[in-house]
């Protein structure tokens, strides 16, 4: 009844055939398989690309995407040509769903082909993913009042691809935030997505979406502090419940409090991971680690079996070095966050320091505050 | 024969009865009941003094040290008492075998007490402890020609205490290196020593024997990034076989690298971690991992059981920071050793930055190369 009222009064309504946007999804892995499939299950017109001309021709033999789990059944997807600009072409949503390290290498890409009346999501951006698609197109002059930059704060599925078209979905979020870079869009950003997906909320805008990135906290920081685990067990241990021990939990803290003190500094408020937990699942203790403990969700989540794995690979760079980054230029003492970044550039043996992304990729590095408020609102380019 | 020719050169005897010098050993941990048990089994005059007055009473009940182990049998202890004047008075060597927290505090009773002709040694000094107890001495106007202040690299013995008075010495090193603060008192230094220990072998300074502290390569670290694993399984598993991951080891190579360059800048070679190992063990390997994988001494060592444990607390304060306080006084790039210490005072919440060792109280905050180099020889004050 609630969701009938609702429904009524926003105008919205589960899938509705009238006026269904195209989409393409961007990424072929398991989220980007898990969005298209959904997608072609809810009779939506959808084409894929990825890279990869192996996976794409494998899907364009297979036609469609077979879909395990939450959802079942098999998803035909519209168009499957391994021609970026060709993919793309007349749809009205683009979904990227790949991991935030090739949102650039993507961006360059989108900025040639987009159209005007084009809407791009990153699922999600990470860190500061919107706002460097954004620069990608302001440095070109290709920002249009017509197309939307947008990004969510999470990723909308769980999911594990079984094969180059099979997918199977444990979990859909009940709620994702999601917000344009210029955050005026957001309500007709909202009203296009919720024909597919009422899971989409709006944020505030993308300084939220950016640094409301939880995912994150639990991520690099976990595994660096449970190195010898991972690689020595094969990450066969309980990646939460044990993973985050009460030394971990205290790192975590910390590391979490220059999060928030960097999204004060931008002016806004972050819940801290402990009211997230709470949030989220209801989990209550006197400190994190109590938190994390009475946190059911977590039963039976297993670690990763290796370190060369996103959780650092990507996380480090597109999440923990935009907030360094963000830090340094508002006089935030980021020590623990930039620690983390160093073990972990020792850990790879890469430079996360500058493959990361920075205020300077997300274009506001001569920026002061006023002109970034501005610019996330909306009322400058 | 060799032996025996070297003791006719040198004029060494192991455990000559003429001119044996009297002993009191500060601290009655396992190192300091190893030390004490070792000097009275081989018939020297031992005093023994803790801060613990329980201990020191029950001590006193006992009249000595059961030895377990590589030596077995009762050493019979000279004086114990209380009174750490009394402890110290007429004994030729001082042997301080506490955690290096605590050689502040012992410094500031030393410095009123210690009469000249005495000999004092840090077993062993961590990093800059000889450095920091000359300093005390000095800023009270106390050095003296005839008092002779010293550090070994490492401890010379492997023990755990069994009890108040009981002690099992599992191994003793073969050879530890040892040098006085002014290092032209060597020769006369190890003279003393070898009547009692022939294991301990000149250092070129202080300088060696503090950055050559390869221990604390091994402690921190290693900790942290097994927190998980430390905190949720108690340490059940081998701490250098499966502790020190490939990844734990990269970020090893890394923190090691940072050790070796600081020793650059004040002009000294210190061996690598992994040319230790070689040295060491005879260990080889194309990187660190390899080398510890072929360590057979390592089989079987387990973790501590805890992170709040001396692998951190006490080497993250008196080795890392003050190779760090060392690092930036010379322009040497520390971030890697300086995010371990932040991690560290995460992990434990406290400000090991200023609970740890610097460079002005090793005394030598406003000293260039030269004038520390002229200090460590003993050419001033």
């Amino acid at each position: 009844m609630a969701d009938k009222l609702r429904d009524e009064i926003t105008g919205n309504k589960k899938h509705a055939t009238g006026d269904k946007p195209s989409f393409c999804v961007i990424g072929a892995g398991n989220g980007g398989l898990a969005m298209a499939g959904y997608l072609a299950l809810h009779d939506f017109s959808v084409n894929i690309w990825t890279r990869d001309k192996d996976k794409m021709e494998a899907l364009a033999a297979a036609r469609g995407i077979e879909v395990e789990g939450k959802l079942k059944g098999f998803g035909e997807l519209n168009k499957i040509d391994v021609d970026f600009k060709k993919s793309i072409e007349n749809v009205d949503i683009i979904m990227v769903a790949i991991p935030a390290n090739g949102h650039k290498e993507i961006g360059q890409k989108l900025v040639k082909y987009v159209k005007p009346g084009q809407t791009i999501v990153l699922n999600p951006g990470r860190t500061g993913g919107a706002l460097e698609l954004y620069n990608i197109f302001r440095k070109e002059g290709k920002i249009r009042e017509d197309i939307i930059f947008a990004e969510a704060q999470t990723f909308l599925f769980v999911a594990r691809k079984l094969g180059v078209h099979k997918v199977k979905i444990f979990d859909i979020k009940r709620s994702v935030p999601v917000s344009a870079v210029r955050s005026y869009k957001n309500p007709e950003l909202i009203n296009k997505l919720r024909i597919a997906f009422q899971q989409f909320t709006p944020a505030s805008d993308v300084l939220h979406t950016s640094l409301g990135n939880i995912a994150v906290m639990f991520h690099p920081c976990v595994m660096l502090l449970n190195t010898g685990w991972v690689e020595s067990d094969h990450g066969n241990f309980e990646y939460y419940l044990e993973g985050i021990s009460p030394g971990v939990a205290k790192v975590l803290e910390y590391i979490d409090m220059e999060r928030i003190k960097i999204a004060e500094a931008v002016g806004i408020r972050v819940p801290s991971l402990k009211d997230w937990l709470y949030f989220s699942y209801g989990s209550t203790g006197s400190d994190l680690y109590e938190a994390v403990q009475t946190t059911s969700a977590y039963k039976g989540i297993m670690a990763p079996s290796t370190t060369h794995h996103r959780y650092i690979l990507e996380d480090v760079p597109m999440s923990l070095v935009p907030m360094s980054s963000l830090g340094h230029k508002f006089g935030i003492d980021t020590k623990y966050i930039d620690s983390i970044i160093n073990i972990a550039c020792c850990q790879q043996e890469r430079n996360f320091w500058s493959e990361g992304r920075t205020v300077e990729d997300m274009g506001i590095k001569n920026f002061d505050l006023k002109l970034i408020r501005r610019l996330v609102a909306g009322e400058i380019v």
